[in-house]
């Protein structure tokens, strides 16, 4: 309704995006319209290149733009430690701290008995397989601090028992906080007070 | 710093967004890139499309896919009435409303001696042209009801003194209200009331 068709159905798109609705999606449609040059195109290219590239990484999970992502790959990071997350937005929390030295694992969500969620969902096989396939020494659950992310935490922490040293982020990280909200000296805070398991 | 060169440089540019900051950026890509082929994809065509097809119209400032707006070119609505407006937004909220069937000006701002926006800035020559050139009868000032827009109706109500039948809108709009911001009835009501200025 607002103005053609090509518009319109960029309006819609946008409207998509999670934090946007249809009113700030107008918004957001206008100023693109306006910084053409400026944002809109280079928007629309960056776009185009990740749709080309971005995949999971086949090891961790983790976005990649390879079959293997570059954490993956980078073999100053196959220190023993491994690093549970429930997401790839957790990962990136986790790599802003700056704290952390060795590698990830993201299950992809947490089990949920109520919307059919097993460990076959989350990428746990996968991850009792890198335990001896990467010689991982320590296993950090950096789970969310929520009931799901806890009975999770609990499960994996089941399988692997004597097979690691399992440690989990401890010090400030709040009850029902997640780890995409804190900020960065939290986290590191967190991961250096870790505490076995 | 999250992931690859690519991904990054979409976080950068989606954070430009009105709206969006670094943090929901980095949701909005992640979500992106879970939602390739429904999302992604689509929404670089949509941009790439409207990139390439958006302009300003030369009669009347709408957002347009050809150098003359869908309103402009339609002919039922040369009834006469012209709305004037401050930007695309506001025309579009009137749409929105379905209640005005003339055409619109949009101003693309307010005069402002502080940022040196005087009428040339703001597309009131072209007013003034339109109003003999598509025999307009009545302009309705739907400015916004801030001082600033209130400046502006009242500049252009002295330029149209005695020419044409000045109206604004009238019951509905809240002091300080933005059009953009008030629903559609709010709009239609203000319309059908609109009075003489
Ligand atoms: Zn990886
Ligand atoms: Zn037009």
């Amino acid at each position: 309704m607002p103005a053609n068709r090509e518009i319109e159905n960029l309006i819609e798109l946008m409207a998509k995006l999670p934090g946007l609705g249809p009113r700030s999606a107008r918004r957001a449609v206008l100023h693109l319209i306006r910084k053409r040059a400026l944002l809109l195109t280079p928007l629309a290219d960056a776009m185009q290149e990740v749709a080309a590239t971005a995949r999971e990484c086949l090891n961790c999970g983790n976005v990649a733009t390879s079959d293997i992502c570059d954490i993956c790959q980078d073999n100053r990071r196959a220190n023993g430690e491994l690093c549970v997350v429930e997401d790839v937005a957790d990962l990136w929390a986790m790599e802003r701290a700056r704290v952390f030295k060795g590698r990830y694992h993201v299950l992809g969500g947490t089990l949920s008995a109520l919307d059919a969620v097993g460990p076959e969902e989350l990428r746990i096989p996968k991850l009792l397989d890198r335990i001896p396939g990467e010689h991982i020494t320590e296993v950090i659950l950096a789970l969310n601090a929520t009931v799901e992310g806890q009975t999770t935490a609990h499960y994996i922490a089941d399988q692997l028992e004597g097979q690691v040293k399992l440690t989990s982020l401890a010090q400030g990280v709040p009850i029902g906080g997640e780890l995409d909200y804190l900020d960065d000296g939290t986290i590191s805070a967190a991961l250096r007070a870790r505490k076995e398991v």
